[in-house]
């Protein structure tokens, strides 16, 4: 089973503020920038283009934190995990949208691999690089927000052993911001 | 005075591993791409540009490590100036070629733009961050190699307010080194 990376971070590489807060997404950039051919940097093609998603819990009580509206669920109907050993089960407001697993990752890939998942999507600092020390992402997307924040939760925690990087493509937007693609190639 | 910014990170923004070691810019991107076209990618044209540069303590020392031959010298015969308040002069491996300053970086580059120069080349880590706290960088050059470190020397440090940046231009070597050119835009 492939699984991808598609996260934005701050140019220092930062996913959050300080207080896990997302606000500098919203006002860094270019804001006059026409972005009408791309008004959401290929995230809904990304989505399209897998079958299921693991993030970790912190990333998943952000998105609890929006209380979405059906309208405005961005992962249509993938099936989606969850990775936490303390939640019992998922918040009211993600009740059938995702399943809280307490399992070890490698156990969680195993099963999606059985039940015939293709690609994961796979959202959260600390569960990337969990999965990357697993040697378990191919593909990691960054999409760079032009902004230094100068703290925050890094995208990428202690890596076991150096990952290395190979067949960057690079898409610059009008806004300024730049998505970076990369596969992975552990040594 | 311009001030500008042109350095190499890996891909979680680190300038050096744990131990301040640069190996890892020589084994990391694609060993068998044709670099021929830009074997440097872009740095001789970089200095060209500049009549003048600011590092730091830290920064001068690997310098200095390299012991290099007047031929390997890279940065012509533009006046450096190292920031430290406790070196009393420059190594003699480096004596002649880099001028030891004690005091304040604002009071610098107002003596800088006074002796005539245009364009300072800054670097170093904390170099780069005091120069943004005082909003006198004007623009950043990042070349991200295509390695994930998971620990060692940031690039950027806490900065006091957030920088936005501006006008990201890239050029993605055979490499899969990903240089970004950005304009700062201090609010």
């Amino acid at each position: 089973m492939k699984c991808s990376v598609f996260i934005a971070t701050s140019t220092d590489g930062y996913i959050a503020d300080e207080n896990g807060g997302l606000d500098w997404l919203h006002i860094s950039g270019n804001q006059d920038a026409d972005m009408s051919e791309n008004p959401d940097m290929g995230f809904a093609d990304y989505v399209d283009s897998v079958d299921c998603m693991v993030m970790g819990r912190k990333c998943m009580e952000t998105i609890s934190g929006f209380n979405l509206t059906p309208e405005q669920w961005p992962y249509g109907d993938i099936k989606i995990y969850v990775l936490s050993n303390t939640l019992k089960a998922a918040p009211e407001n993600l009740a059938g949208k995702v399943e809280v697993y307490s399992g070890s990752i490698t156990d969680l890939v195993h099963q999606l691999e059985q039940d015939g998942y293709k690609h994961a999507y796979i959202d959260g600092g600390s569960t990337i690089t969990s999965f990357l020390n697993r040697q378990l992402i191919n593909e990691i997307t960054i999409t760079r927000v032009p902004v230094i924040l100068g703290g925050g939760i890094p995208l990428f925690g202690k890596v076991e052993k150096v990952v290395q990087l190979r067949e960057a493509s690079v898409i610059v937007f009008p806004n300024d911001y730049v998505k970076v693609k990369y596969a992975v190639n552990y040594l």
